[in-house]
């Protein structure tokens, strides 16, 4: 609990590597997760080779987070290794389809979150390069993936160089819905997003990007509809890419 | 780690309900998550009325425990309350499109996880419910989701009434690759599956299912092609209606 409560994004790590035992210490929490079938579609690797990283570096938009902390964990929906199992014991894998690829990137998100509740407990800091997602053509590239694997999200990991406060959330009422859904009023939003709003970071936002409004911040410059559509189609296109889209009898 | 550690997934609850004080303790560690951006695109729906339970029973294929556990949570990608404030604040939302349900569905998925480690950390049980990807469609129904609005998981939460014993997994190593993916022989293979064909649970689960191997029982039992196709459809179909794929410029 303690460590899910203290939580904060770390993006400047000390040099420091990780001692290997502590690392496998991690990496087993993760693969305790809640896994489909049990059957673990996924797999994690674990880049600590600077020359590696610097090839990761671009695929995640040059943060200098990438190269600086001692680890990179890229998760990935992996059939693969099911895939060759299945094969090599006379059964016919099913798996070449969307639902697939959805099941597989489940597995590999809640073993990703263990993995940073585990490093948290141990001192460590983490932070989640969401960029993993935008440029998955060219990581599959640097990491040499086959076909039935897809990276869905990337950890930085190391000790901290930085103590940030922690992040404001809206209230929690506001993403909870009681028995079924109750949609927002006008009245609702205005509400829910007040605190924000009125935070001295927002205020410094809008000076800094010329923006009237904290929502355009997100529309028109941080998550904008052009960067969205075109990492759509290169989402797309590495799934049925990776032979998770045949999705016809 | 203890709680990471000890996780089985429960199946049996107890009838006693889970303290409103407790319940909230447990969904404010969920939010903790990282998001990305902390656009927090999601939404949890908390059902506990035995009517709205007796609806979701068939959506996850009449499993006892969603009726019996006191809590059923609901996690999904929600950019409909996001995209709600963008447009009562000047801003044009671009979040139409398989990038930004895959974003949010990761978002949901960590606080899936985090609610998960925090309900154990405190004594309950948990157990993932992976039928609501299956029957997406129908869970939009019973629990009147909008557009923008689609479940990716969800989650039987209750005192336990069973003590299961740890389950197996694969060797870490076999999930792990360095620096980047190895791929597997045909004797990788053999060695990583080993274990887990040996079990007496496999022996039993051959016996009972009249089959040849345990990738069999996977292929055409338990997650089959068929289902596997079907399910992708509609799920695929859900993402379109609830406003998630329309990728053009």
């Amino acid at each position: 609990m303690k460590a899910i409560l203290n939580h904060r994004s770390i993006r400047k790590y000390k040099s420091t590597p990780i001692e290997e035992s502590l690392l496998n210490e991690i990496l087993n929490a993760g693969v305790r997760a809640s896994t489909t079938g049990n059957m673990q579609v996924y797999s994690i690797i674990v880049t600590t080779d600077q020359e590696v990283k610097k090839q990761l570096l671009p695929c995640h938009f040059n943060q200098p987070m990438v190269t600086q902390a001692p680890v990179i964990l890229t998760f990935c929906a992996d059939f693969n290794r099911f895939n060759k199992w299945c094969v090599q014991r006379n059964a016919k894998p099913g798996y070449d389809n969307f639902l697939s690829f959805f099941t597989a990137a489940i597995d590999a998100l809640l073993v990703a979150q263990n993995v940073c509740i585990a490093a948290e407990d141990n001192g460590l800091g983490i932070c989640y390069l969401g960029t993993t997602t935008y440029t998955a053509d060219k990581i599959i590239d640097v990491l040499k993936l086959p076909k039935g694997v897809v990276p869905v999200t990337a950890l930085a990991i190391g000790y901290p160089d930085e103590q940030p406060e922690l992040t404001d959330r809206i209230p929690l009422a506001a993403v909870l819905h009681r028995e079924i859904y109750q949609d927002y009023s006008a009245g609702d939003i205005e509400q829910i997003y007040a605190a924000k709003e009125a935070l001295p970071l927002t205020k410094s936002l809008l000076e800094e990007n010329k923006k009237e409004t904290l929502a355009q911040i997100f529309t028109d410059i941080r998550y904008n509809r052009k960067d969205n559509v075109s990492f759509s189609k290169v989402l797309l296109k590495v799934l049925s890419d990776q032979g998770f889209m045949n999705n016809e009898m």
